[in-house]
């Protein structure tokens, strides 16, 4: 007992159930992964002072998220590096992973359609306004990142039919087609499981983790035009930003 | 063919593969579950010009995410509400949720440990300092609804030990009792298979998808005091927010 009378734990303790330590060290290491590396196990149990049985129980967890593997006369080595996406800065996927590699997308369907109200009203349309949809897997560096249903308000949509969509964010085409600048987009991240189909075309395990985006961009004069939800890899992609205690005060930050 | 010589498709478009609809019209529908209503068949076919069969494909895969539930006799309910917490605006879960039910906090280990580098980094400590850790499953209206590791800086962390910590949030005991208000988080959001544990102590299905948030918060004066790991049952709970094109011009927003 410290002086003050708070209990003292560690990551040893055995009033703790084994698979709570290993969860607890699992976290620590998660964000070591964002970055590529990860040390040898007698390495590990020295830094987290615990024992071997934790450390390769935490191991466990994170080779089961697809994140790392144990390979034969290797040891653990990151196969699932995740790549992270601003959830405050308003970008295009190839805007944002540039210097991880080459992001290209393969066009699973393009067109006009018919939207139901769940669409034209949150592009502020009149019921039964023919919007653009554009459906599409993207790939970073070859490998399955995420699967993208856009639907674009007409006049905004398209024209970007006319062009490379293969090789370029629809946020920078739109932008450079218009000639206005993006605004601010509503989002909604939530976890599911991916069904049997959208797993395979992700080439991810069945039943897998997924981060699902909802989100709504407008221009900059605020008017909506580009709803999509997007599918990615729960172990290729993580979303990073800030949250602030104070909004009103965040001017003077 | 319309006369721009953009394809027309529509969701009954027999070249789009049976399932590609399906997910097109659940994802239209995922919206209208966090308001906790759906209309029965019909009124879907209608809503989105598709066949039932799509309809049905879409409320399956809801279902799979254990999101709606057929009743015998009663048609469609949504079981899976799913409530939204702010991606933006610093909140505590019971501040974020206390027109929801309360929120209560099982505590099944707080103290002190020594915290490894990847902790006492974080939160710019010595290495070898000692670290509060406090971790906890919330409840909303008595169901799971996060398994939250927390490790606190020292001071920041000991007189929260004495407080009631299964009936308030650390963010709103944190202020009372340094007498300081938060100022931001910095936060990654990922989305994890749940490991056979956790999933139990969140009583949710194997292996089902969860929304795991590492949150690090300041103080106002700009110091790093709580360092969280955070798993949220995919199921109940999203994460909204705003993104913007231009961050350097929010303040004119």
């Amino acid at each position: 007992m410290s002086r003050t009378e708070v209990p003292v734990l560690s990551l040893t303790d055995a009033r703790r159930r084994r698979a709570d330590r290993a969860r607890q060290v699992a976290d620590m290491l998660r964000r070591r992964l964002h970055v590529g590396v990860l040390p040898g196990e007698p390495e590990l149990v020295r830094e987290f002072g615990t024992s071997r049985n934790t450390v390769r129980d935490a191991l466990d967890l994170l080779r089961a998220e697809g994140l790392i593997e144990r390979l034969p006369g290797v040891g653990t080595v990151v196969v699932g590096r995740k790549y992270a996406h601003g959830l405050d800065h308003l970008l295009g996927l190839a805007e944002t992973l540039h210097s991880h590699g080459e992001v290209t997308n393969e066009l699973r369907a393009t067109g006009l359609i018919t939207a139901p109200p769940a669409i034209t009203a949150r592009l502020r349309l009149p019921d039964g306004e023919p919007v653009v949809y554009i459906e599409r897997l993207r790939r970073l560096a070859g490998s399955p990142l995420s699967l993208d249903l856009t639907y674009l308000v007409r006049d905004v949509g398209e024209p970007l039919l006319r062009e490379d969509l293969a090789h370029n964010d629809v946020f920078v085409l739109i932008e450079r087609l218009t000639g206005t600048r993006l605004g601010t987009a509503d989002l909604t991240v939530e976890a599911v499981n991916a069904d049997q189909h959208s797993a395979a075309v992700l080439e991810a395990a069945p039943n897998s983790a997924l981060l699902m985006v909802e989100r709504l961009t407008h221009l900059a004069d605020g008017r909506p035009v580009d709803l999509e939800y997007i599918r990615f890899r729960g172990d290729r992609l993580a979303m990073r930003g800030t949250a602030r205690r104070d909004p009103a005060e965040e001017a003077g930050a």
